[in-house]
């Protein structure tokens, strides 16, 4: 961790501020403002380097940098769906039009693409009007894609064309490392363009920020499939019910989901390894458990267990996202486990539930959606205030602004030395450890 | 159709009646009640022979055949689950106990395998107590399984060695079938053993009966996934959502969730046979669709278009019901498509949503939970009155007896020819056929 | 009943047949065709007067009367708020565009209040594209009143003066005669202007049809009330949970909604009379139930109890509707029971909950959305065809046409003799009589 | 705010520890672990006395204070209904018995009156089979009240009686203060007794805690209130839909499901004065937004403008609780809004509705399950470590230990210069001021 309490001004396009904000709002924020990253102290005190890391705060800044009448502003929805995404556009455009009086709101159609040049699809003008009841459908009015960043020169091309000054992307990983690069080739260019990102990811694994948008209504809505596995599971002799569930590179949305109910008896995540075959082997423990109770629930993240299915070759590929393909862990399990019973013959019913779509699909639950209005009504403060390279975040359940670079630096994953993984581990009974000789 | 007024009367053990019914109840219905199967005339009469065809009614019998105080009862639920199960046995429960005074009911465990005496299930007791709560749930307490059906004299052995006078048999048509076979053998050993069928087909499919307990609640959870799949679809570029539902030789539930959501553009059923490829096949009109509007919502009936991938070896493979197992038109209706449209290098962006545990696994709705009470107390009040290898069914929405051979004679499936069908292109906008060379 | 199989023919506007069905369709239906009315037959036969009464069987007719290039037609929703009349006005608007191409199409806004000279309130033209989405919420996108109906004339002027052919009335009772009205005056000025009634009641007590639009999602959104009023009287000492349902005249929605849930102790209908006081009296009953089980759930019609409420005075009041006012059985069984219970001087702790606005403005479930769907479209189709002063409704579950004169002479009501409403008694375990000295 | 980093030793039993935590636990929490009370930083620097306040960590010790295989612990649940009381009980329960061996768990019936010595309420033993699915339903199983703390002697007594070791609180202010009052009794008469709060306020409105369960699932059930009555003011002219929500002491519920929905135009709390009449009043901009856009949706606490009912008198009284009994605004407003348009002959259609029992007996939606279980096990960690007098909250998103004293000091409220309440303001529309002569 390298960042301090006065790095974050360079998330700024270095111009006079031309303008003072044009409603009458009150509880302005100075850049001087931070919130500390660290709570925890001691009796003796720990005052130390690190209890000096700050974020800089999030807020309407009383002078700012673009004159709302004369600005351009675009939305940007990249990558997969995830609940929330109309509710985090239609606040922007609230948030731009009646608040700042912004009268030019451009939609790209489509994600990147739509700012490719090769592409036929052109930007819709997007009105308050328009998005009104936006945020009561599940999925993004304005389309989304993978990839399309090939070429960022002429993506910036693209935004010069059509004057856009600021430029909201609300993406995912490799979305927002295309966000960085616009910024960086608007600077060279000495473009007036702000860059401000809203991160996307369903997984919840944004290092730096607590929280990101449509996380909670997924592992809510996970829990409908998980009841719906223990329903099977106890509907037949030697029942199992496996459900796979996003989680590409954490086990968030696995672990919250079997914490809410209490009756998944495997959580399988990838931030802890397993072993299948062996005694302290994870097929192992299964049969034990079936043998003890006659029915079983599974919830695996999608990115577990990579290590049984990735060879070299299939390393290398990349969806359009620029993001590893993997393979399916669901239904490599599902075939291990029936083949696993059927050698030791034992009669098992298993059920495999992939709800993943049914669950990305779905509108933004009301906590989600003030918070996604929350998230929005911060971007357009940043965007207005001249800042650029940047997300709005949450902090201590502040909001904050962080480079981009540092969000897109590491993940967040599920420490499994915690106590969140150790109370997963009661509510599910499982072992701590599911690999043979303890090799941890 | 060559039933008539008269010949139900075999449904019934040939004994004298022995009992009054029990309780203060009122509204009882003589075995001269009858419900007449057809309602059309015209205004020249048509009074025929059709036209006299009518159903036993179904309801309390004044005289009862069982001594409630000495008998005893069992409940068996077998195949794959269905929104409701436990409304029944909740349902038969109650009314066993409450208004007739039986004292012994059992639960058989997974089905038919539960009465098979290699297996180790012990039938549980059941007590109001005890299904209380059951209808709050999805599923079976009972368990449940397919096949134990292949020992069908050991199985009676079973029961007589429970001392078991009715068994109520929650099942499908295999179940139901294995229902038919206990009674015929229970005649020739001249046992007092009365054999009364629930029909559980999640798929609407039973002949002479207007409704299966379930099928409103699946059809209705379909509804969900549609949502999930037209979100997606509108979402990506050249979007296609693409739902695999329930229907092995009927596409009822397809139907009916297009209909309730009009967000779908083709429905695919077993009962109307399409091509894939040629000017009139389905992915030329799926080609069509995504030019003209971008996106495309697909339904499709797990029973559909198995000419495209039955084999002669595959045919003969049938599961533990006895059902001949389908491949899965899903998975090569994903990949059909995929395939097509690389090559005429169309990029498209498919979703595939296979709800189906997560709808049969469902509690009943409330309608559903109504239907399920009265077709629990009816089905009791057949067994009482020393009915038998019969089933409780509705007809113009009154509740009827069925002699078991009648109802697994044939299925019911929609009629392409129907204004329901009709009403389904409409609302779809699909073409009514997609054959080429239009081979009706 | 007086009425038989020929008589509907005045249903019809008695002038030539004009055009041909405009599209392809199928499945053409004669108005010789004919749905029976009794279906219950005995074996020593038991042909009579009334087994020949039938109804006229809805459906599309080869030959209609208007022609679909010239008309105009108009669309009305009066009364209190239903679910399910937004998915029955995008029907009625869809199958006039699409099956017949009708492109005039005025939705009357605010009920008859729309048709008043006097009101401000101009008709919107409705097209496809407006409806598209509006059966996914509740409420009516006209919007709808009581009243407006004192000079029938005018309403009348109003319709010659917008050039209206069809006058499709989703309405209650009151909006029904109104709507005969308007097609007796109609015939008077010898106008072509036809009157075709979707019957809106969401109590369900319509004679002559077999169920109204709405019901069904009334009852099941009512379940939850009981469960929260359930719930409450769990959580307390001598706890009650006293829910008010709809219910004017008959008990529909409190009877369907105790029978799919088990948890109400007392369903209280305005067909079944009951005591308060006195030793068979329903307080006493309640108190019994409390010193056994320490909680209750009652469940109150609003029709329930009117005779402890009524003076003569009272009895005269009427709202816009002409509906009679009722006085609140809910807040008067409230402060009753905590009256009674405080002067015997046992704490109770009662919990009322009056869940109406929040169930009527529900959106319509999916099997009630198909409902509406299809009666939107046999209404259009008895239109076209020339009928009048009819409303369209489902016998033995075939869609039917019914004169309004018949189906608002008398309402539709819980038969306290039935089989019905005695497994609503054994549900609840109340007594069947509530009355003190048995005064049936 | 005088509380400072070490000030909370004094939630503590002054005894030496005496055993060793009994499991395989790992992360244990010191005593000198603490948790930053303020997290705003500045770039010059605020270290000031402020920003040295603590609370402490709360967590697993690694010593705990009571013998698990010796000691008896009761749970209390008191005050009105919250979504996640049987959560929290269920998590107690679990932790007691599977982490640290606690065999002898009591609940108390119906709050604080279960342990009158006076009522024949006898304590339930807890065990983990029965609470297993307790968490599915709403309410509490043990069952609730108001009072019956009148003479906290005599609870001590029974108490000691009954050899409880360690209460367990679950209530709000008036339970908890009764909480602290047998901490202190204990502490006096030298008993080995701890007292830990877990906090169950729906109105989220206690100090010093970040959150309290149930909160987000009552908002997120108020937004279906906000649904209906946003359908029935469109489906009117003129149409009112009021919704009156809790919040006796502070509006966040009402906030944060307007927030949530956005349909509604005026949300009234105790937070923030306003006048009825007058040019600047209530009534009149409510006739404004009325006459420009037809319709109007408002959201009123159940604590808002009690200063138009309250009279001394009323002042005095209080429920069993020790609650002030609040006149109802709700009915108040209604009447008062239906007066006034019919003072100035306008005709308006007002909805009421009041959906407080539906929202509080709902059971926990997943993230309230969650914070649930999280709660009950942290203080099942503080009673074990000896800890009394304190209550379970979180700060910064990290658990902590809070004594009772602070807790109840004072209420959190809305802070009408807030970012969140301006967020509101923009959300609905509303004046930031509806008084005249803008008394601020």
């Amino acid at each position: 961790m390298n960042f301090e309490i006065t790095n974050l001004g360079q998330c700024k396009i270095s111009s006079p501020l031309i303008t003072k904000f044009p409603s009458t709002d009150f509880g302005f924020v100075s850049d001087t403002e931070k919130i500390l990253y660290d709570v925890k102290r001691y009796d003796a005190g720990n005052e130390n380097e690190k209890s000096k890391i700050c974020f800089e705060k999030a807020g309407p800044r009383k002078m700012i940098f673009y004159d709302p009448a004369r600005i351009r502003v675009a939305i940007i929805t990249s990558g997969g769906l995830c609940p929330g995404i109309n509710n985090v556009i239609r606040s922007i455009v609230m948030e731009s039009h009646y608040r700042y009086g912004v009268q030019n709101i451009l939609g790209i159609r489509y994600g990147f693409m739509g700012l490719n040049p090769a592409t036929n699809y052109e930007p819709v003008e997007l009105t308050p009007h328009m998005v009104r009841d936006a945020h009561k459908m599940g999925g993004t009015i304005l389309g989304s894609s993978r990839g399309g960043t090939e070429d960022m020169e002429s993506i910036v091309d693209t935004l010069e064309r059509l004057y856009v000054n600021i430029l909201y992307v609300i993406g995912g990983d490799g979305s927002l490392r295309a966000a960085h690069d616009v910024a960086v080739i608007a600077e060279k260019r000495n473009l007036k363009l702000s860059v401000i990102g809203v991160p996307k990811t369903i997984d919840n694994d944004v290092s730096y920020i607590q929280r990101t948008f449509g996380f909670e209504t997924a592992f809510s809505r996970a829990v409908d499939s998980i009841y719906s596995a223990h329903v099977e599971a106890e509907g037949a002799p030697n029942g199992i019910g496996l459900v796979k569930l996003m989680g590409r590179y954490s086990g968030f949305i696995a672990a919250n989901s079997a914490l809410a109910m209490n009756d998944v008896n495997f959580v399988l995540i990838p931030e802890v390894l397993f072993d299948l075959y062996g005694e302290n082997g994870f097929l192992h423990h299964l049969e034990q458990r079936l043998r003890r109770r006659g029915h079983a629930v599974i919830c695996v993240a999608e990115g577990a267990g990579q290590n049984f299915l990735v060879t070299d070759q299939v390393k290398q590929e990349r969806d359009a996202s620029g993001n590893i393909k993997l393979a399916d862990i669901g239904v490599y399990l599902r075939d291990t486990i029936n083949k696993y019973f059927k050698s030791i013959e034992m009669a098992v019913n298993l059920k495999y539930i992939d709800p993943s779509y049914m669950i990305r699909s779905a509108p933004a639950n009301p906590n989600d959606a003030i918070f996604c209005a929350l998230l929005g009504q911060y971007a357009v403060h940043a965007g207005m205030a001249g800042k650029t390279d940047m997300i709005v975040g949450q902090w201590n359940n502040i909001f904050t602004h962080i480079p981009i670079k540092m969000v897109t630096s590491k993940r967040n994953q599920v420490n499994p030395q915690s106590r969140f993984w150790h109370n997963v581990l009661e509510a599910t009974g499982q072992p701590a450890n599911m690999l043979n000789h303890h090799q941890l």
